[in-house]
């Protein structure tokens, strides 16, 4: 048998054909309209479903389930998203119409960064721990989260949203409105306007003139941090520093053997990665006596979630 | 059979006899000197457990175990406290000494805050939720937490350090050295130190009056707010704000049906309850979509150390 999985991001939906040994057979990318109609934004996934049975080359009949990942506050046994801060979902009853869109009767809904994390821990780096805390960095924060094994989602599934913990009381304005939140500093979309605030402050800059020439995006200041640019290193270490706090409290709280980095920004590899290993390392509860936690890159990518989603109904 | 609950403060340690169905039998209180040698501190605390078997009119023969909890790192199944940041004790073999002091071979060692969280689960404010995070508001703040019904532990029994998430970046320091941690913020301690803080800036204050008077504790500030002084009602509310803040990182990440506050502060009863209720509603993700969270007082008060340590070697 074949699962599709659905992954829905605040700017596209990616959704593939996966096997049950999580291989992602085929893929394809839709872009999304986040503002329009709840039913609206579900008919055009139905379609890039469809498209992508087609494309993929399966039966219909050989597609044993649609797992769904989706940004926001997601009830999984309901199959319902309750809220979702970038895309117009309120209490959306997704399981159910999706069901009734595509034809398939095996539909489960989770939170994205949940289905990325189950992906990561079943089939990628965090593969043998027990314990492990997925933070994808991407247009939000996502968190998924498995203790002794097992996803947490408390109460009704409306947990595990570790892009809105509190590092920096009263700071930056997060994307559900309220101050200070992890989400507000350590997104791709907040790194971005940390680069864009840097080449204002630094018109002279390599940074700067760079930004100019090729725009802004979650690579920018990874690429003139490479070239040497006094701007962009600082402007690099601060990000750094910023996801690092959010870590250091998942560390204290959940201790796991490992931290898997994901989403856009983890596409950096070690220019992220190492640094924000030291920084786990070092600032840690306990350093000199507790167990190392390890910092790892999701080895699965852009691809967790797709492949996550479609764990979530196998 | 009787169990013997140990409760390890950072500034006096309780020991009491407890009962399977979690009633506390009697109990006493000794200072602890925090700076002494380790093996020199558990040679206090076993005279203690001596002094609670004989002052309980209990045969020593009736005891089934010691279950012990301490602040900072434990490892629980090794009976090993790794570091504690107020009490000296690094990498101390709590177990085995005390096995070897006492004269019993039951032993168990788990982080203060744990054992409370589980004497408030299985006997007190969080009986029958499924997952609920315990906020104990002492000399440091301390977390337990329970998800899908266990104790969290994390790997090698180093999570739950609640009192060490980051809530402000570069703010107060933190008891373990780290800057803008929560413990910095809502403990006792912390407390004590925003009243005198206020005291200092507004002489002329109610506030100030009473403190020359009686002394700073940590129920200096809700005596004087009750009392309708203005410093005393701003101090107050800004300290709620901060202890929400906590809890409200603590709600998104867990979703617990409950929060437990416990600790010295939460004596204050209503005046603390009622506001911190209010906030964690108000604050939550998804707040409109979420279920709600109920924030209680824990019901065996400074008694749940005890019983939850008891609780450890049931």
């Amino acid at each position: 048998m074949k699962y599709i999985g659905v992954d829905i991001g605040g700017m596209s939906v990616k959704c593939g054909i996966v096997t049950e040994d999580g291989k992602l057979l085929y893929k394809e990318t839709a872009p999304i309209k986040t503002d329009d109609e709840d039913v609206a934004i579900l008919k055009d996934i139905a379609a890039l479903v469809d498209s992508v049975i087609k494309g993929g080359g399966v039966d219909r009949q050989d597609i044993a389930g649609i797992g769904i990942g989706c940004p926001g506050s997601v009830y999984d046994e309901k199959g319902i998203v309750r809220y979702s801060c970038n895309i117009n979902f309120r209490n959306t009853l997704m399981a159910d119409i999706m069901r009734k869109l595509c034809g398939i009767e095996n539909v489960r809904v989770s939170n994205d960064a949940n289905c990325a994390a189950l992906g990561e821990t079943k089939f990628g780096a965090g593969n043998g721990a027990k314990n492990s805390v997925m933070v994808t960095l991407g247009t939000g924060v996502g968190t998924g989260i498995v203790v002794d094994g097992r996803l947490l989602t408390g109460n009704k599934s409306a947990g595990a949203e570790g892009g809105h913990i509190q590092i920096n009381m009263g700071g930056a304005e997060c994307g559900c409105k309220k101050r200070g939140h992890y989400e507000a500093y350590a997104s791709a979309t907040a790194l971005m306007a940390q680069t864009e605030a840097a080449c204002k402050k630094h018109p002279e800059s390599l940074l700067a003139e760079y930004a100019k020439k090729h725009g802004i995006d979650g690579k920018t200041v990874f690429a003139c941090a490479e070239m040497g640019d006094k701007v962009a290193i600082a402007t690099l270490k601060r990000y750094i520093k910023y996801v690092g706090m959010g870590l250091v409290t998942f560390a204290n709280i959940f201790f796991p053997e490992v931290i898997i980095i994901g989403g856009g920004v983890s596409n950096a590899g070690d220019a992220l990665l190492k640094p924000l290993q030291r920084y786990v390392s070092k600032n840690v509860y306990g350093a000199e006596y507790a167990p190392k936690i390890k910092v790892a890159l999701a080895t699965l990518k852009n691809d967790a979630g797709i492949i996550g989603a479609a764990t979530l109904c196998m």
